[in-house]
């Protein structure tokens, strides 16, 4: 018996990792992205682990759900998952929620109970000596697929040496970034985030990634910067070149519009963000891909919950990734792993990163995919000279909020955040 | 590590146990009710358990399903449902319900993968030490209350002694059924089966408990045998007294009619069966409360996913029952316990019965209310003396396809099947 498997302490530890200067719809990364590594530990030599945002309000709001969860047994997710609802429930919701503004409707209980869930179901695949996607239904893939995330960027930050990625502005560039990514990880899929250019130079490089990758499923991602008008005319230019168009307008209303005119499948990860946003979403007709993501839709149980009802309300399923470190993606890659349904390769930010927190070898690409790590639990452990390298370097950069308007606004004065902005 | 745990052998095993005749829309039940115990063994010391339904056709196909799962890992739900499908692929699903023709558009995998899944998950408990409700998010209350479920009865099967509960057809029978009920049991809810006595009499029935029960919620389920009018005159006498009003009339289509015509929530275990017809429900607004029940929704895990789809598509959540066992009494325990949203007592046949394969003292009722057993896996063990003598019992007693119609003709041969009656 494992009776006794109680959270004896939480260790919640922002760090701070390079981020090159990558390109979106409200402006650009800033030098440093931002994430909090939660340890839960349970007093007996076993420490589950967690990873999320590390904004100002989320790390506050994290301590006080980490001080309410103390004592608790790591099987009762449901039980926290109340406590947790419990412990904000005098909170506004406002800010902290890690995504610059882009996406401020997800519930704010799911965001802070997610890590401590994660830490918890590594916890309890530790203790039964098997890997979390077993504790989900098990693995039915042995690997997960990942697309190429690629971005319009700065060859530097401002003041800085330029990274070895170089800029990419225009067509060329981003298919030069293409296949740096496929031939250094073998990528099946390659997704544009776009909302940087205007649409037209945006149609035109996917349309250059098509002539360069013949078979490779395509997607373009302007989040909402578009009127409808304009996402139907992208639409129209892109007919049976895209996989997929994520979030080209805002709003489920305009979303709706938008797909009553295209044949492209339409895909969020910004205006179905929560379990209430589902029931209108279907109501509405308003996309055909919803991409999940743990860190907001409260863990891999509830992600597991929002791909059964994609599942049974004619929806397909894909995976959302913000920049993170490998106790993340080894949290995604189980969850996928043990979601049949998931059927397109995930996004992720991996390439883009140049500094770790988990020790070296469990996590690696092979044909753009990521073997399940077959250890107990999340199969990762921790650096923690990384670690403790990492949150020094929070301490030092003295970036605390995300915010990439406000970045960019401090290097272009003129620049203003529009949605849409076409 | 249990990285061994593999499915060694099954062996499924056909019992009946004596059941009253009780009467229902289609019929009466026979003189003994099948079920099928399911053996799952790794080989390695360690039985999972399972129970279902034991007609012909779906024992069938359990053993088809069982000679294809040998060998793989008990943590492999979302497989061994793939291969449940892919064995089950030529098989035209009719048939070997288990439901007496009541319930025939359920899943036939979902059926055939219930008592692997619920025996693969007593296993996961017993090789971790923890209950099953753990397994699924942890309970999150202590006990699970059910209902009273009463029964319009004969005091005895033709040419059979009275059974000890006596006849009743009329109101105050039904009072007095409910009364001793109560008093053995201490239950806070009942539920009357219908559809047996002329509307205007259940109506009396149920108005007859509101007097004697004044503060007890109260349900009547005459399993679709009335029409849409019917029904609507029906709810019109009973506004403001059913806490629900479970299948007046078949189909979504005349569910949603009557919905469209009444205050009283209307629930269902007849027109929402399986994951296909949930979203069509939701469009139409056919129902208000969805009757889940393990056996038939595709085990716990799935069951947990139907009990998150209601509680984000505004249904509420109750829990269906037929003549069962312990094995199927601790399951159901063990998930109504893990799902916040069951927020309705469980219905179940328990008091019906007289005959167990389980060893005592495992599952006991107080104040209407079954303690979540505590041990490993379903904390319940077979009397294998008990399942021998069962078992015994299914070879002589004949009976080998539930029928209520067919043995309600040969006592009546007048006796029509008709839905709607009324």
């Amino acid at each position: 018996m494992t009776a006794g498997l109680r959270i004896h302490a939480v260790k919640i530890t922002p760090v701070a990792f390079r981020d090159p200067a990558l390109l979106n719809a409200v402006g650009v990364h800033e030098p440093y992205a931002l994430r909090a590594i939660v340890e839960v530990d349970t007093g007996e030599g076993l420490v589950g682990l967690g990873e999320t945002y590390a904004d100002e309000g989320h790390l506050r709001r994290l301590r006080a759900a980490a001080d309410a969860l103390i004592g608790m047994d790591v099987y009762g997710l449901g039980a926290m998952h109340r406590k947790v609802a419990e412990v904000l429930s005098s909170d506004n919701g406002v800010g902290g929620s890690g995504l610059t503004g882009m996406i401020t409707t997800s519930s704010a209980v799911d965001r802070v109970f997610s890590p401590f869930e994660v830490a918890c179901l590594d916890l309890q695949g530790k203790a039964a000596g098997r890997p979390v996607s077993d504790l989900l239904g098990g693995a039915v893939r042995e690997s997960v697929p990942f697309s190429a995330y690629l971005f319009y960027k700065w060859a530097a930050h401002p003041g800085q040496e330029p990274d070895d990625w170089g800029a990419a502005l225009d067509p060329e560039a981003v298919v030069a970034q293409a296949r740096r990514m496929i031939s250094e990880y073998g990528f099946t899929a390659i997704k544009l985030k776009g909302g940087v250019r205007p649409p037209a130079e945006e149609v035109e490089a996917v349309l250059a990634l098509r002539d360069a990758f013949p078979d490779v499923p395509l997607r373009l991602d302007p989040n909402a910067a578009w009127s409808v008008e304009t996402s139907v005319e992208v639409a129209r230019r892109l007919e049976g070149v895209l996989e997929y168009l994520e979030d080209p307008t805002p709003e489920l209303d305009g979303m709706a519009q938008v797909a009553r005119q295209t044949p492209i499948p339409l895909a969020t990860n910004m205006c179905v963000v929560a379990f209430e946003h589902l029931a209108p979403a279907v109501e509405q007709g308003s996309v055909q891909v919803v991409l999940s993501d743990h860190h907001y839709w409260g863990g891999l149980h509830r992600s597991k919950l929002l791909s059964g009802i994609c599942d049974n309300f004619a929806m397909g399923l894909s995976m959302h990734s913000n920049s993170h470190l490998g106790i993340s993606l080894a949290a995604m890659t189980h969850l996928a792993a043990a979601t049949p349904n998931l059927t397109y390769a995930c996004d992720t930010h991996w390439p883009w990163k140049t500094e770790e927190v988990v020790e070296p070898g469990a996590l690696t690409f092979t044909d753009g995919s990521v073997r399940v790590p077959q250890g107990p639990g999340l199969g990762v452990e921790l650096d923690h000279d990384a670690l403790a390298r990492l949150h020094e370097q929070y301490l030092k950069c003295g970036l605390r909020n995300r915010d990439d308007t406000g970045y960019m606004q401090r290097i272009d004065p003129h620049y203003e955040k529009k949605t849409p902005r076409w």
